[in-house]
């Protein structure tokens, strides 16, 4: 079988070293490590078909891959089987900024297609903090968000077609490059479904015209509770900033330790508040937006005077996640939803966490969605910390679906949150997912283990921490 | 079985006299009439599901059924059983201004929900010309667009979850009231499914802040064709108004016949253009707006002095296709979509078809979105011009499929655009939609015939005249 693929892909692409497959074992969840077989990476589209027809034939399961910035596990090799890499498919196929859409293959990374959009005057809205590495690919697979979602929505409300490989080999193409495409919404289905229905192998996408002016400010808040409240008011004054992002004291102590951008060390945390549109009505918002935080008790709202300044804001912001590894060795990710109105409150209960718990919680939020990611700051080599981030994220998870939220929001399932299902899920609405993920591929071979608690020898799959958790 | 369905849903609910059946033979796609051989008329979205369970113990299939306003016989009883009537099912459930949400039962009236949120500063914005009579199951059923879908996008930009009853009974949720629900996104493919999938008993959806200032322009030109260049002209600009609607001159005369709201009868086509946002920004847009239809030959273009001239556009707009009996005995109503830069072209080819087939055609478009509604005037009473409709019918779908546009837009597919679907989509393509339609419903019972070619009896139950073109 390796011969075969080797004559469908070219040797070059074919790999079963050690090394090869050591370079896969994980994305950026590095707590499910799992080595492929093979590892096989496509340089043209045409070549996903042939191999996923060798895989049918011989029962093989595969996990498709992007960049591999998937923050839960999502391309971890559960069952052994091939690892699709798609990374070298980059091929931006056509650029039509008259009719507002592009197509690419699933390996274009996402910022280089705003790039490719912006002398036209359009970019790509959905700008996951991982923009500059991850794949539109893995961003169709996890349905992304990112800053932006708050006006712009998620991956899926930007994704206009799809083609795609089912498990069995056959192609077909959902939707196209037209709006409102007849017949059932296949794309809305493949697009998050994390790589369990099939591989994506083109993507027709919507362009958004960039605005012609911004404004961002930073609020400063005396504490993480009164920055949510700040948001709250923001939200119900019926503001709809382009983003609205929260980062906390831990945050903003790992940013200013990292790249000096100015942030203020003895703020409780500060709201990143970007609005966009015409010049003309960005001065009046912003006035009334920076009144709507002071009455929530922020003690100074600065103003980025230029692009400078507005991009070392953004820059801190997208890369506050990588600083964190100057606070902890080891820090735990969580990422979950609840309604906006209810962050104050949320805000208090982690507080109180992090507390009894005696771990340090870290708080970055894309606020405006209702989107929280404490970060558990712990030491991976000492056991019993484990346990308590442990159950800190597991109260966590516990007080969102009490407030009616979501255990997921843009990072999707994957390995980490798929037992979550349950605690999500009635055994009803469970079963007609299971029979969608069955009719796409009955034998359960694309991207095993994810996404639905499938039980059998996925249990034995799934890492001890989360199990626990 | 007729006195177990009375005693779920009270005898009052239950009718199976000729005249009750009658009422409800047809939606507003008069051509396609069929009567159910009982009509079922809940009053308490609980009484759903226990009448669903009866009809599958006995085999039986069924239609939902909103307001039917639909265009394309979505609800037409293609063979017999039982026609179950949901508008009743009035309740705003909850309504959450401060998470921008609510919760509707299906037989809830578009224009209702909005009239509710507006005091609070939002409103549902997808708003089909008929919303003041066609429900929100309906929308969801046919995934509605409207004037307004060129900013807000159609009606599954705007569902947040579902709660459904499937063909066997079953009730489950799919997503709720919060953004990003996990798991595989059921809740877009059953927006659109036309209830062919199930019956939706309740509707989450999202509410849209209200624009703090409008401007509203009327673009007068002297050709269809130049009034669609000036379409180009404004999307090719970047400028995203609310909403960029097209009246040729016949539904210029049959508007201003019925309702006399001063539109210029010397016209060739009339531009309406909707900006909204800020007040300061929209005069220097609207200028530019006016500038850049003046370049593609307008002759005039005014601007909506108050809300009352405003009103009494858009009140024409929206009652412009009830005005067409004004000019013809009987009229066609197509709806397809197709690339926003095409519009000129299709246009051109619109007239040559209509001196070719000596039949006037007057065109309503929701012209941002490249949607357009060719109306076809005939005399049914002559099957003569009855042929020559459907041959010009037959090639704005053929031209459409060339310019890679789409069958249908907002309408649906209902029973008259069905075997279109052969024209746009590949064996495969079907297959695997057929797929999905016998997971959820494997017996076929639910509103048969609809949507997707099955063939088979349903062949017999296409109306003739459908099946010609």
């Amino acid at each position: 079988m390796i011969e075969e693929l080797r004559g469908i892909i070219g040797p070059a692409g074919v790999h079963t070293s050690p090394e090869a497959r050591m370079v896969y074992e994980c994305d950026a969840y590095t707590i499910a490590k799992g080595r492929a077989d093979v590892v096989v990476i496509p340089t043209r589209s045409e070549q996903v078909a042939p191999v996923i027809r060798v895989l049918a034939r011989e029962k093989i399961p595969f996990v498709p891959r992007g960049a591999g910035t998937g923050l839960a596990g999502g391309v971890y090799v559960a069952q052994r089987g091939v690892l699709l890499v798609l990374s070298r498919l980059k091929q931006i196929l056509e650029l039509n900024p008259a009719e507002a859409y592009a197509v690419v293959e699933p390996g274009v990374v996402n910022l280089h297609l705003t790039r490719a959009a912006e002398p036209y005057g359009y970019c790509y809205a959905p700008d996951p903090s991982s923009q500059s590495a991850c794949t539109i690919g893995g961003n169709v697979a996890n349905n992304s968000g990112g800053p932006h979602t708050l006006k712009s929505g998620v991956t899926t409300n930007h994704v206009l077609g799809l083609e795609v490989v089912l498990p069995d080999g056959e192609v077909v193409t959902v939707a196209g490059s037209c709006e409102d495409a007849p017949g059932y919404d296949l794309r809305g289905l493949l697009v998050g479904s994390e790589g369990t229905l099939g591989v994506v192998i083109k993507i027709f996408v919507r362009l958004t015209r960039i605005q012609p002016a911004w404004k961002t400010l930073l609020a400063v808040f005396p504490s993480f509770e009164s920055a949510t409240r700040g948001v709250s008011a923001i939200i119900s004054a019926g503001v709809v900033p382009a983003a609205l992002e929260l980062m906390d004291h831990l945050i903003i102590s790992a940013v200013e330790q990292s790249f000096k951008i100015g942030l203020p060390l003895d703020a409780g945390a500060v709201l990143l508040i970007e609005l966009d549109g015409l010049a003309a009505g960005l001065e009046r918002t912003g006035e009334r937006v920076a009144e709507l935080c002071r009455q929530e008790g922020a003690t100074e709202v600065r103003v980025a005077r230029d692009a400078a300044e507005r991009a070392a804001l953004w820059s801190g912001r997208k890369k506050a996640a990588a600083a964190i590894g100057r606070l902890s060795p080891s820090y735990c990710t969580q990422d979950v939803v609840i309604p906006r109105s209810r962050l104050p409150e949320m805000a208090v209960k982690i507080e109180a966490l992090a507390k009894e718990h005696g771990l340090r919680i870290a708080n970055l939020l894309h606020a405006g969605d209702g989107n929280l990611h404490p970060l558990t700051l712990f030491d991976e080599r000492v056991p019993e910390q484990m346990e308590r981030m442990i159950a800190v994220n597991h109260e966590i998870v516990r007080r969102t679906i009490e407030l009616g939220g979501s255990v997921t929001g843009e990072h999707g399932i994957g390995i980490e949150k798929v037992e979550f299902m349950r605690q999500q899920f009635s055994e009803d609405d469970l079963e007609i997912m299971d029979r969608v993920k069955r009719l796409f591929d009955p034998e359960l071979r694309s991207n095993p283990c994810k996404v639905l608690p499938t039980g059998g020898t996925c249990m034995e799959v799934i890492p001890k921490k989360q199990a626990a958790a």
